[in-house]
């Protein structure tokens, strides 16, 4: 089944303690739309500047990903550039540039509006209510967010967990989100905001998937990984495999839910070995099998 | 099959945000002992002082936990205190008497020399390297080490790396002690020192088994609880559960490994739930059975 991917579309520099690139493609849409499309049909709804390079638009038609909703409109494409930490665990964002984002209002193509599988990318709450404003008869929908929408548009962010069957964050946010310290006191109390299920990533740590019914949690950890090179879109990767996979799966089980969790952490582990998109361009179904294979051993006590 | 339990015994003040208690039952060879006895016989060798309370000693007898190898001599014991701040993942130690403990020489009842399972509790290296000059024919050797050692006594700790079967430490130490930012990094770095085995704890976020033999890597979650009391003596709970779980069931394959991990993460769980060993003195083989039970389901993808 197709899904329907909505986000930010950026142009990224991004420094590490052992790199630094520029133009980069990024944005939380990029990302997710390229990790779902190794499990089925996406449809891209963003909007990108005159200046966004074809070699990235090219990306996105390499991994067969519908651009009927890519809007492109006079001036500059969206920039963000950061930094991280010496441990890869902290980043600074050193400066943003909305550019044609700022008045960015997605808008569906007719044929798009019963895509049952949607994924919210992180982007302003606001923009993601516009969009539900225009589906019609969906069967599962996700919407990521990020502390700053937790701390900008709380009310917009509010009302959009009433409208959505999850919500995907990370362990800071979750706390900053429901005040509780504890992660899973904060991942329970996301499930009385609205959504019937909620993940929290960790990061290294892996991810944890509560849901509103009693019995509904997994746990499971992340992939081990020696060499990580850029963490940037590792959760939006997370988010579209996850998403992907679910579809592909065609059922909104917890068991379902479970293995689309898995799917996720496997992309995501591909994502953060190398700048940008740059392993995920390359990255093959095959390759995520095989992943998978070692990564179940790890994870089996027999 | 029997274990030798080694370590310190003490009387801690705990405060926390919620409450304080003081002379409560503590040190490494208290947690560990109690942990290790649900799984099989325990002889345990440490050293109080005169004013060691006869109700400590009375849990001891009640576990019962083989003390011929617990010396009293004239003097005070141990004493400990310590702070947790708001999220009870930072502490700070408030003061320390080593008292009767200064001059501690571990000393194995003849009898003992021959147990095949000795966990070396958190105690300075060169008293795990004592005892190991005493035991004869050991099946598996686990040390436990913290910061204090690896900062004060790493010539001590690395001669003991060459003559342990698994060293077990957590996430901050290993990085500590190997210099490496990332967890997989550093648990193989570990590896290179001398242990066959090496186990990460993780504290919330679970823990990594790693070892020397290619595939020899598995990664659990923790136990996912709302409400932490106290979490002085988890580390060493998990430590005595893994190796009485270990000896229990009598081999040191790496399934069987992966079965202690989970055990010692099961009864490291119940112990943060009340101050110093007040749940462990109540906890049933049954409750650690049905905690299991639940535990591996939400491990499970199916």
């Amino acid at each position: 089944m197709s899904v329907l991917v909505v986000g930010s579309i950026a142009l990224d520099d991004v420094k590490t303690p052992a790199a630094e690139h520029k133009d980069l493609l990024g944005g939380s849409a990029s990302y997710a739309a390229v990790a779902a499309s190794f499990y089925g049909p996406v449809r891209l709804v963003g909007v990108v500047g005159e200046d966004f390079p074809p070699e990235h638009r090219a990306l996105f038609n390499a991994r067969q990903i519908d651009v009927e909703g890519l809007e492109i409109v006079p001036g500059k494409t969206f920039r963000w550039s950061g930094e991280y930490e010496e441990n890869l665990n902290n980043r600074k964002t050193l400066s943003i540039a909305l550019n044609v984002f700022e008045k960015f209002e997605p808008k569906l193509p007719a044929k798009w509006k019963q895509t049952e599988f949607i994924l919210l990318g992180n982007i302003a709450p606001s923009l993601q209510l516009q969009v539900l404003k225009q589906v019609e008869h969906p069967k599962f929908i996700i919407a990521d967010t990020m502390d700053l929408w937790i701390n900008l548009a709380k009310a917009d962010l509010l009302e959009l967990l009433k409208k959505i069957d999850m919500l995907i964050l990370n362990d800071s946010e979750v706390k900053l989100l429901t005040g509780e310290n504890n992660l899973i006191r904060a991942g329970r109390a996301v499930l009385k905001l609205g959504p019937k299920y909620v993940i929290v990533k960790k990061g290294e740590h892996g991810a944890l998937l509560f849901g509103a019914k009693t019995g509904e949690f997994f746990s499971t950890s992340a992939v081990p990984l020696e060499d990580i090179h850029d963490p940037t879109g590792a959760g939006d990767c997370f988010a579209g495999a996850f998403v992907g996979s679910l579809a592909q799966l065609g059922d909104t089980s917890f068991a379902s839910l479970k293995k689309a969790v898995i799917q996720g952490t496997l992309v995501a582990s591909f994502n953060v070995e190398e700048f940008s998109l740059r392993r995920l361009e390359k990255l093959t179904r095959e390759e995520i099998a095989a992943r998978e294979t070692a990564f179940m051993q790890s994870l089996s006590i027999v």
